[in-house]
């Protein structure tokens, strides 16, 4: 039953046993950490015959050349032949870097601040720097909800970030193409398959319009973090759209720039990441590293090649992956089905992979649930993390992160979490305040 | 006898003679390189223990804490240690990152220009945006001759440079002096030990001037690129003051940003790099890298812990790679000597470390040595890296890098490169044009 439906002393008596359960939860003095998609060490250990790869003598690659020695830019042909597979490119369309996509997606950003992008007309413009000038600062797209780093980037650069909704296929596409049409507006985030934290998969038709979008800017980027490419939850890896050969199609393709790594493929501080897009694209962005770095660590890289072999060496483990971390995500969906459901205070996602589960629950209610869960013991995302400027205009989204902790902590946690959600709707429709 | 003095119909003699010998060399179809100070194979091999130190299983550090995951954007507390040993400070002074110290001083002067430096008023102007608003760009003392990277950066990121004359215990501290009290002037390259290319180190008195002088810029900073802290040739490593407690002294405790990494100790692509600078500099880099990364390779600096161990490992590991390197300074010193000494032509360095020799020809000459040298098979660095955008004015300075090469290899291209220098100088004086 609807808890906006319920009499007001039956809704007081739900209160009370609710008050009840939270307080004997809260009295268990837990300890319990849902902040980030971080892989378990279960998830982690899967990748440890790659420490073992690289040894002495064995650090030459497959035309003879030292990786111990400085250069390679780009990153080393093996690398860039096995990742341009896993990214849908050729191997002249990618640049495998370092440990971090993170990295490679600030590097991108700023670089378009400090020295403008192939096509455009100059450094994009700056929210500090355009004050004094008269001009509007640069802006980026960014469906909500949304990665909480990617809208960091943006806030750090003094990129403004203008928000379209989030749907099950991708982003509001008209609201999308209104906005482009403005040239001050630069670039759209996008997690393209189980997007952070809704766990959508873009659809062939939200790619299209993407592609062929009117934009008022002639350098706009598309900024394609397909950071969980291979993540899938036992289904096996969702299919999405092409977008590369989508833009070169629709005659924009320079439009898009892809990122992935396998921080959650490896390890998550020694994983090797990657920037996918036309040679253009690629060349300038080499061009900008180049004075950043004389190459990556080309050993890593080669760790990577000997232990994957091929794109299906990379789908194997991502089997290995999916077991461990499917039954987390159960639990989640169970403890809210139980729960929440029927009752009109939340709505949460069935993601097919990816590293979280969005909760959306009754509006004015995010912050206090969050607050209360902190109280019996389960750190959640702050509220607000998953939009622009950290504010969620309605406080309703929470972001769940199930990977890092054990089955057994997820059920506790999300009692904790699920209590923390009725008593805060429960008092709001009985008119309490916080 | 100086060539200068000689009868022109001696120098004809001369000049024919060269000419038989060059056209000699050039016939034996060499191809050797002397461009970039790159270690050696038989010095990278040095390091390979490394690669099998950290296993299946061997990935916690000292308190627990799992390496293979996110996180410590500051470095792991071992490698923060050891490091802070090797650059002498606090561990609470230093940032382990990732491979490069390039990245690391591109970083730090591309945040100084996007979001400004503690202790100053805003962002660092670049040329090109100063050019609109009527004010001048910011502006970095270059120490000449240098290293052509540090002078790439600062041309990248619209920071002007000015030129002051290096000398034998550091830069020209008059010269200096007075350009730092301009506050448009923002910063100082150094090479503080075995200067690159001079080989030259940093006295006392010069440091304490640094630290001491009077700035313009309240946000003035000392790039001290400490590049080759251990790198000597056999007698045991210079000894050069200690910047950061001078800058303290002095009451500019925010003064100087310290750099080094192990690409010359370990790997040349695979090492560790360090900024090491007053708790406020780093906690201000910190927070610069936290919008860019989620830590570095942490793997990979267990890796360097537990190889080296100690500060001793790290100096008994250099001990071996002077081994290597000094009959390849010593084959430079050799050829110069017997060629060039007392013929009034040319002026080098003995440098007692690090990766280059400096070589000063008769003014005019070293664009058209360094291209004979190349017509006859053997590469040098071109003429004009040593300075800002690439323009030496007297034309004269040649960096030559012996470690790369073997023995063998640096005899023939010594060689050849000193007779391009004979042949080349007594052209000059007998009027020749190119």
């Amino acid at each position: 039953m609807k808890l906006a439906d319920m009499q007001k002393s039956d809704l007081e008596a739900v209160e009370k046993q609710l008050l009840g359960e939270f307080e004997a939860l809260k009295g268990e003095g837990l300890s319990l950490d849902m902040t980030r998609g971080k892989p378990a060490p279960d998830q982690l250990t899967l990748a440890d015959g790659m420490l073992s790869l690289v040894g002495p003598g064995e650090t030459a690659g497959e035309d003879g050349t030292d990786y111990r020695n400085y250069g390679i830019v780009e990153g080393i042909p093996e690398a860039r032949r096995l990742f341009a597979e896993y990214m849908g490119v050729t191997p002249a369309q990618i640049i495998v870097g370092g440990n971090g996509s993170l990295t490679m997606m600030y590097d991108t950003l700023a670089g378009a601040v400090l020295f403008g992008m192939p096509g455009g007309k100059g450094p994009w413009k700056r929210a500090g720097a355009a004050a004094g000038s008269g001009e509007g600062a640069s802006k980026v797209i960014c469906p909500v909800p949304g990665y909480d780093r990617h809208f960091a980037i943006c806030e750090r650069l003094g990129l403004e970030m203008v928000t379209v909704p989030m749907l099950d296929d991708g982003p509001d596409m008209d609201a999308v193409e209104a906005l482009a049409a403005d040239p001050d507006v630069k670039a759209i985030w996008c997690v393209p398959k189980y997007s952070n934290p809704t766990g959508a998969v873009y659809s062939q038709a939200v790619s299209e319009r993407l592609a062929k979008m009117t934009t008022g800017a002639p350098d706009f980027r598309i900024l394609w973090d397909n950071a969980y490419a291979v993540h899938h939850l036992g289904g096996g890896p969702a299919e999405i759209p092409d977008i590369l050969s989508l833009c070169e199609k629709a005659g924009n393709p320079d439009r898009v720039l892809m990122f992935g790594s396998t921080s959650k493929i490896t390890y998550a501080g020694s994983g090797v990441a990657m920037m996918a897009a036309s040679e253009t694209n690629i060349a300038d962005a080499a061009k900008k590293l180049s004075f950043a770095t004389i190459g990556p660590d080309k050993l890593n890289q080669l760790r990577h090649v000997r232990f994957f072999q091929s794109m299906d060496g990379i789908l194997a483990h991502m089997e290995k992956h999916a077991d461990i971390v499917k039954p987390k995500f159960d639990a989640v969906e169970e403890a809210l089905s139980r729960r929440l459901a029927d009752k009109g205070i939340a709505d949460w996602t069935a993601p097919q992979g990816g590293y979280f589960v969005s909760l959306d629950v009754m509006d004015d209610c995010a912050s206090e649930i969050i607050r209360l869960a902190g109280e019996a013991g389960v750190k959640c995302t702050p509220a607000g993390s998953t939009f622009p400027y950290k504010k969620d205009p309605a406080d309703r989204n929470i972001r769940i992160a199930p990977t890092l902790p054990s089955v057994a902590e997820i059920e506790k946690a999300m009692e904790v979490l699920c209590v923390a959600v009725e008593l805060t709707c429960a008092r709001r429709l009985l008119g309490r305040n916080r």
